[in-house]
């Protein structure tokens, strides 16, 4: 996919249709959607990426930072970012040769959010 | 591994020593015990069980009806609700032939909290 193209990928409505799983009804479609959410996050070097994140808070963090922070080669520290931009979990922004990573605000609670039970989901 | 054995899984404290991403530091061990957690949740007939479990509430389900609603046949279902047990989301009970399942208690909501930010994680 080229560069330029990734600025529309954040804006694909992934999470927002999720139906939480504490729904009436999972569809097929519904547990295929949820399925590549938790996808996104079932890998040690994500979930080490969005802790990162988490702790720079609203903060952009620079590709080359989590090259150093896991130890791995730039093109898989690319492929992870990128899942988790199409995941909708991340934004990017371009800032000269480098790119910059941030949590989308409230991403990650809504994920969380889709796993209360239904007592909790409706309160 | 042996049926009788089965009742010894749950007592893994998988979750328990899960440090929530939102901790100041995630370990590569804490990493890949997330990501294990994770790939638990992300299936499509794992995420169906889940939701049917979350309509029982505290009732148990039989196999069979999980072989009904998923379409699939039994090796497939038993597979998916082994994952389940071994990552602690599930209780498991052997009444005369079949087995039954039910959501171990508060369980869904603790995964959920594993992904909460740093400020409402302390709140």
């Amino acid at each position: 996919m080229p560069i330029d193209t990734m600025r529309f990928v954040k804006e694909l409505p992934l999470i927002e249709c999720c139906t939480p799983i504490a729904g009436p009804a999972l569809s097929s479609d519904d547990a295929a959607e949820l399925e590549r959410l938790f996808k996104a996050l079932a890998d040690r070097h994500r979930l080490q990426i969005l802790n990162c994140l988490l702790q720079a808070g609203e903060e952009s963090v620079c590709v080359c930072d989590f090259e150093a922070m896991l130890g791995v080669k730039q093109p898989t520290v690319s492929h992870h970012l990128k899942q988790l931009v199409e995941a909708g979990l991340l934004d990017r922004e371009k800032r000269g040769t480098y790119a910059f990573y941030r949590l989308r605000p409230g991403m990650l609670e809504r994920v969380g959010g889709l796993l209360a039970e239904p007592a909790i989901a409706t309160a």
